[in-house]
């Protein structure tokens, strides 16, 4: 745990599952909240996802770990003791699931008007869709940024990345940080509720901005931008390069093609994107004679925006992002083993982020229950009457 | 402005230029707080980035506005009583750039202890990339998103939305709330370093793990999982629809098709991930009779995961999206007109985050630099030698 983070004076009690609920407490406990991330006695769907432990771990880094039977009148007792206790409870489930179980915001309100309670779910808590099952590839087809990826005339395709998932349970936490905000002027708490669809769809706002304002229907454009070419993704001898022609005259100069400065109508970006295609076999032609590297370094010489596509493995071996930024670190989950994962990238100053280890299943029962004024004996019991 | 906001003791001296600098401010003026957007005399060049206005107003919105020569001597005088008066500076330059201006974290810290400085950049503040330019394009590129987007054998695409652009906003913002949650705690401020290429290695988190695990490197997967099958998308009648058949007996039923229940070995998904092409081409003829609103809703009455690949049109005009989450709203930028741009998504309960105007050049000077205590006269005089 981190207790010279940031969010040291914090404490979450985690009930999300498997991606955008239990991201958003990760990142509250590599800032320094102390997190205890609560589980039915099933354990979340992540702890047998693939790969096994480290998709656990890689968003359940720097929490540690109780379980609970919430459908016990036991267990709901001491969810009650527990949400008095904390400063902010995140969930993800369906909407409608913890009033079922008796624990909806507002009788959680009740006993800690301080509580920030963050529902973070597929379309929210409200509309028509609200039932409906939300996973991030559905956001990411729902949103619009499936009908804006991939190729011209090609099938629709999603980004690899879960991006609806990460940035709700990114906004999420923005959420319960401005609402902390708040409370610290009030005393009061509120409930934050964030959609995986309305994510992908803020994530839009400068495509969607096309639409709002010229009504014409953004399409694919592969690697191409709208309004500006040069730019794209080039073959080289060894992979692919992604090139942005920030300085027509520059980049002309830079790729020995002096005489494209002379085609009437080039000075005009407008002339340059409607021959984008011609351009981009000539820009085609010169990569593909160099390798990556090459282009790489002969950009970047030149002021011009040039980066190789990377895949993972070059990711994670890159000097300077896994080395300067150190974006990859080791946690060790108990049972399993040490698990190299992804690390928080927001750089503090006076108090960095620190990832710590994952818990294995209710490795912390004896200590958050304990606290809450319970015996060795009491704790014991409810283990055999399965309420944790 | 938002003067009810969960943020609306916080003042915000916003430098950003184009997306990601000013959509970290713009969320933090949504929720309240006082941002005030500096921009050079020629003004941020997102003022004539295509729509004109609208995408201006989309990453810009809830600030006002003043100009401001940094290069001249008295600009700098100004400046630095600017940086008194707020608690949060946000800047996506080049690193070293404010440094160059004679305006370093460490010179701003002095003049004001309490500052919460946070810098966007497109590879971070440090290691051997920090002075490439960097957007969101080259960002997708280095974090390893574009190796895992599109078909498999086919090239490396981006995703369409500036993704990286935007989590590196998000990142900041959480940054600087967090670095307040700590300035409340003990009376310091700190800065905060956040890059767009390590926004997209963190949300490649699930991905990354693949490799980290295993070793194997991920590829494209077009619409399909790793570890799970059926799912994807696929061709209804006047659409594309994402499918994800979560529950593999509940499936087949829905389809018709309770024979492949008898298929050996398919019960394990391990196996039907191996013929995955062959489910795939199953699921697209059933699909192929139906039209995409059909297939989303006899999925959904079945409890099984299923929406439409919406364009950006239907996502405008959703009932839900648009409607019930209210995902669009209008503002006016003075000298434009009114413009309808994408809306906050983050739900606060009690105090709701509100997108208000952006600012026109310039707009706010009188009443920022009167507050500063500078009279008429001499803010004019300011006008007529340049300085603002």
């Amino acid at each position: 745990m981190n207790r010279e983070g940031a969010l040291k004076n914090i404490k979450v009690l985690d009930m999300g599952r498997v991606l955008a609920g239990p991201f958003c407490s990760a990142i509250l406990g590599d800032l320094g909240a102390d997190v205890i991330k609560l589980e039915d006695l099933k354990g979340d769907m992540a702890r047998t996802s693939l790969p096994i432990g480290g998709y656990f771990a890689a968003f359940n880094r720097s929490k540690r770990g109780i379980t609970l039977n919430l459908k016990s009148e036991k267990g709901k007792d001491i969810f009650l003791k527990l949400v008095k206790d904390v400063d902010v409870l995140v969930e993800n489930f369906r909407p409608g699931v913890m009033k079922k179980l008796g624990l909806s915001y507002e009788t959680l309100r009740d006993i800690n008007p301080r509580l920030i309670y963050a529902a973070v779910s597929g379309y929210g808590q409200d509309g028509p869709y609200s039932q409906r099952a939300g996973l991030d590839p559905v956001a990411q087809a729902m949103s619009g940024i499936m009908s804006v990826t991939g190729f011209s005339g090609n099938d629709s395709v999603r980004c690899g990345a879960s991006i609806c998932d990460v940035m709700a349970g990114m906004h999420a936490v923005i959420g319960i940080l401005a609402a902390l905000n708040y409370r610290n002027l009030t005393g009061k708490g509120q409930m934050i509720d964030v959609s995986l669809c309305d994510a992908g769809v803020v994530a839009m706002a400068s495509v969607n901005q096309q639409y709002l304002t010229t009504k014409s229907i953004p399409g694919k454009l592969g690697n191409g931008y709208l309004a500006y070419a040069p730019g794209g993704c080039y073959k080289a001898v060894d992979g692919e390069v992604v090139i942005n022609g920030v300085n027509w005259e520059a980049f002309c100069k830079t790729i020995g093609r002096e005489d494209l400065l002379c085609v009437p109508g080039y000075e005009e970006v407008s002339n340059r994107v409607k021959d984008r295609e011609k351009i981009d076999s000539i820009i085609n032609e010169w990569t593909s004679k160099r390798t990556v590297a090459e282009v790489v370094e002969i950009m970047n010489a030149n002021k011009l925006v040039a980066a190789p596509v990377l895949n993972v493995e070059q990711v994670v071996n890159d000097e300077h992002i896994a080395g300067v930024r150190n974006m990859f670190t080791e946690v060790h989950l108990e049972g399993f083993g040490d698990v190299r994962i992804t690390n928080q990238c927001i750089k503090l100053s006076a108090t960095p982020a620190q990832v710590s280890d994952p818990p294995a299943m209710g490795q912390h029962n004896n200590d958050v229950y304990g606290a809450l004024g319970l015996t060795a004996e009491e704790i014991e019991q409810l283990k055999v009457e399965h309420v944790i």
